[in-house]
């Protein structure tokens, strides 16, 4: 990967049209043969939301593979009956914690599948549960001992044994799995290495669905999709100061004068969301639009002034994120919303009915709008992000 | 490396001297060209312990490398002092979750270059540290942002980008390294694959003084050290149930009627630590022998069965362990010792003086004592362990 200067350098933007402003870099969405996205012929984006799949979980017992195989189900059904334009991934893919594996990249690919399957293109960003470690159950040092594992009985003789240490997959690895030659439909980016140790930072245009702008060329953003590593598994749960100056340094050179809507992708809830959500296990009121508020609000550990840097921006509309399984509703923070995804997996903790968020962007004249389609097929908690 | 069947196969017992009983394998020692341990002209085996060197820490600011530049003096001492015939590293020799490297092995080879640039022979076992992963600290998000660190710049265009994921070095690799090619006095060992994620499960065998035996053999151990893997780090601090049948079976097949003296090491104190120890931080009475006593014992998670094994073989005269770093007595458990080696290293946590546990067998009659040798020069503690 190249190196980047700090700032304006936007390596992580995947700018789908070419850029030629002076001292740009070439647009990277070019080099890798994507196609620019673009909202449809009716000026509709529709975007569906894939939160916490946790695939990979007790892959050595019946319910683990049992469970995945629902989760498939689950998005299945929601791509069948949204036909969305684009998924995120909102994070927790996998329960790599779980995976007894060298490589996570597997699990990882299973749900990244149900979107390829459909020729629908998506995105990811990373969880605190995507490059955890394996945790080993205590039990198995116990006289029950070990299950059956996948672990390399034979490595290359030139590598190191593994010892089956199994210490997860880290991001990059995962990233580079996912966005390699046969990903044409990725719109997945691993991020500048100034950001690092996170690493699912870039952002996304969406393109007007008219072909020329009145300056001739066909570069008019109508839509901008940023996404962050809200941390988490290896490393610190939070959205650190480099990444806030980052989301600066690209929204001014994207969108200088706020003319752009922009959605916001993460997976861990800022601290903002404890602020406004309501008290926990309570009726979710007005202003408030979601299903279920069965559990606190899990926040980052730390604000580092993302939130400000959000709520300063008027073309900022709405943060979507996961993480809580047991939350699924939309409040307002300032001028913006907050809202959770929906539990789309199996895997992970909650036995809450399984579905996902949706999100429609029309263009001309602009409106938001957001709801909750459910495994079952029922919709519910419509709200209105762009009033 | 090669699959070894589960029971009697002595993957790990480095044998000193060629077996030739059928059905068991070559002597490993021999494989690796290491001469057998034998006892001196005098009749006089000497062990030095160093536990808890916790080499790498803070290695980005001035502090760390001076403190490590101190554990260096702390070996050196001891070893002009005490000229041991024999080093145990007794875990904990890195503190991995400070090291922002993609390889622990640089340190951990400073840690054992005090005995090899002296010609001394070692062993080592793994401590809860030797496999950690990084540990981000959290204010590196801030605006302070991330200092300076050994991060690789540019990965070979072959392999992913780590993308400084830091995940910590497997206790496979740590021990390659150790034991490869230009470590002929290493005498560790990584233990069978049955055995994993535990890898520093061994036996070594220390010969007679006496090169030859009535049958005409120059094989005639007159001291078994018995290496376990305790745990911690990538999995759970414990001593599994199937480290405890494999104890059994090296044991049973090595002294299968208690003539040799045995003596036991590992990382984490065992719960009869907790049973046998004086009450935390108070005086430390007879029967019990040692200096400072400054904390509770932090024993394994779980007791499988190694403390009754051993206790049930009158040829165990000791065990020895360390991680606790306030903690230096010995106090018998049953018909043998259970002991804490000394602080040696300046890193990780305790501000007590360093030193070392030396421990002094005597073949024939057999004795075994031990004392402490402090970095000034000073020792105490003197206690009989074959008593």
């Amino acid at each position: 990967m190249r190196k980047w200067s700090h700032g304006l350098a936007p390596a992580s933007v995947v700018l789908l049209a070419a850029l030629t402003v002076a001292g740009l870099r070439p647009a990277t969405a070019h080099a890798h043969g994507r196609p620019p996205l673009r909202f449809g012929p009716a000026g509709v984006f529709k975007v569906a939301l894939f939160a916490d799949l946790h695939y990979g979980e007790n892959a050595w017992t019946d319910w683990g593979p049992a469970q995945d195989a629902k989760s498939d189900r689950v998005m299945a059904a929601v791509l069948d009956a949204e036909n969305p334009d684009f998924v995120v991934y909102l994070g927790d893919l996998v329960t790599a914690n779980n995976l007894p594996i060298p490589n996570a990249s597997l699990y990882w690919d299973r749900a990244i599948s149900a979107s390829r399957s459909r020729g629908v293109p998506w995105a990811t960003v990373f969880g605190n549960h995507d490059d955890m470690p394996f945790e080993w159950p205590p039990e198995w040092f116990s006289p029950d001992g070990v299950p059956p594992l996948r672990c390399p009985a034979s490595p290359p003789p030139s590598t190191p044994d593994s010892g089956c240490s199994f210490r997860g997959t880290p991001r990059t690895d995962l990233m580079a799995a996912e966005t390699g030659a046969n990903s044409r439909l990725s719109y997945s980016s691993s991020g500048p290495r100034e950001l690092w140790p996170g690493v699912s930072n870039y952002v996304l245009q969406v393109l007007s669905r008219r072909r020329r702008t009145r300056a001739g060329d066909d570069h008019d953003p109508a839509l901008l999709m940023y996404f962050l590593d809200s941390g988490g598994g290896s490393y610190t749960e939070v959205v650190s100061s480099a990444q806030v100056k980052w989301f600066h340094s690209q929204s001014q050179f994207l969108n200088p004068n706020g003319r752009i809507p922009e959605l916001i992708f993460w997976h861990i809830p800022s601290t903002a969301y404890v602020k406004v959500g309501p008290k926990a296990k309570s009726e979710i009121r007005k202003p408030c639009v979601g299903s279920i508020n069965k559990e606190e609000v899990a926040p980052q550990a730390a604000e580092w002034g993302i939130m400000d840097a959000l709520a300063k921006r008027p073309s900022v509309k709405a943060v979507f994120v996961g993480h809580n399984h047991g939350l699924d509703w939309c409040c307002p923070y300032q001028e913006l919303w907050l809202c959770f995804a929906r539990h789309t997996g199996y895997g992970g903790y909650g036995g809450w009915p399984k579905g996902a968020r949706i999100i429609e962007v029309t263009e001309d004249p602009f409106s938001a709008v957001s709801w909750i389609r459910m495994e079952n097929g029922s919709r519910h908690s419509h709200v209105t992000l762009s009033s």
